[in-house]
């Protein structure tokens, strides 16, 4: 790409499909974690240490969204961001993500206090979701509402994994209620933020940044799994400290 | 341990044992990668991405230490850690350990403008390093001087090192400048470290906060060699866009 063509500006149409194509090329869904998990090949151990490591990161997306809200000064724009927060933390009397994703860690026969406390998550899943709080802290707003495209690809994987999980892991069944509800609550979300980032990244620095913001955060997720992966998939070991399944 | 032993405040040698327990248990001198490099089980591509990785965290370290002195208002010891910013940083003229790791990583057959890049640095070692500076930015002046105690540790691993690689490596020798450099920069920081350290925790809490300190940094070490053995060493991968070695 000559240095003209990397300054002109991207349609919106153009943008978008250069989004999508982050998503195709470094979103997790192509992570063999998640492969594994896929065709039923994971132990409930794994999926043991999938849940609680995981808890770590679903914890942390209100505490995310509520550092985003605090970055805007558009009422319209934090009244829309605010209903992740309500999808996340729930209502009074009626939970949210969260206490779903407790019901699935629950499902793969955890305990939740011990979810819930954290002790036991692998360190690389820690910093990997602290670079994300990061992220949405110290980059520009436009950059933090990009890396939140992820959920425009986390509806064909969640629809994969529903069925996978219900045909392989049949004892998982009544913890699945977390992503039933992400089926209709990423789409919404990611479309707000698609529109606000085609709308809001002007110039073509602007886009190459929000583009970068998206391939941050896949590398986010990957790093994960990958952490996940080589803790309790490949003969590797968690380190000192973290969570060991009783059934390998 | 009951409660009451919990709370009983550690006399200071008690206080310097529990920190070199926790060296023993977690420091990374354990670490499988480690263990391979000193049997001379690397190969020159692992090598490169060992030293290609780790730039990161070397360029990182008068980073933290800045922002360690910037939390301090005792001239006494910000005139002590000063010395820190030289070893690294150099002088007019005299080039400092960032300079001598640049040194080590063109040993390896690396070019040193691909290194100083960090472009090919793999995400879960860079979420690693940001997590010590924010651990240094973030939590008590007591807990950041406690996070760098690992130096205590690095003196008998940097010996054992220098010889494998003299041995096993032989196109490294003149790479390890470094190395020379902190066999005898590290103890004297890690003397004074510790004194302050055994000065400065004053209550239990206080010592059991610098510990944990200290605990966390060896997470922080040991996460970046399971990145980087996972990565390179095990059949596994790096994530889209990390350094590939060419000669595997």
């Amino acid at each position: 790409m000559t240095a003209i063509a990397e300054s002109r500006t991207l349609s919106s149409e153009e943008l978008e499909a250069r989004l999508r194509a982050v998503g195709e090329e470094r979103y997790h869904h192509r992570h063999p974690f998640h492969l594994l998990m896929h065709e039923g090949k994971l132990t409930r151990g794994q999926l043991q240490a999938w849940a609680l490591n995981r808890y770590y990161y679903q914890s942390r997306i209100p505490i995310k969204d509520s550092l985003l809200l605090a970055r805007s000064d558009d009422a319209a724009f934090r009244l829309a961001w605010r209903k992740r927060l309500v999808d996340h933390d729930g209502e009074s009397g009626r939970g949210g993500g969260i206490a779903r994703w407790l019901l699935l860690a629950e499902a793969t026969g955890l305990d939740r206090d011990r979810v819930q406390s954290c002790r036991e998550v692998l360190p690389a899943v820690r910093y990997a979701v602290d670079a994300y709080l990061d992220l949405v802290t110290r980059k520009s707003l436009l950059e933090a509402v990009a890396s939140s495209l992820t959920e425009l690809f986390s509806g064909r994987l969640i629809a994969l994994r529903l069925d996978a999980l219900r045909r392989h892991y049949p004892w998982l069944a009544k913890g699945l209620d977390y992503f039933e509800a992400r089926l209709s609550q990423a789409p919404e979300d990611a479309q707000f933020a698609l529109a606000w980032v085609r709308e809001n990244a002007r110039s073509r620095a602007e886009q190459e940044l929000a583009i970068a913001a998206l391939r941050t955060k896949c590398d986010i997720l990957w790093a994960q799994l990958d952490a996940l992966y080589f803790a309790y998939v490949q003969p590797g070991w968690p380190p000192p400290g973290a969570f060991r399944p009783q059934e390998p």
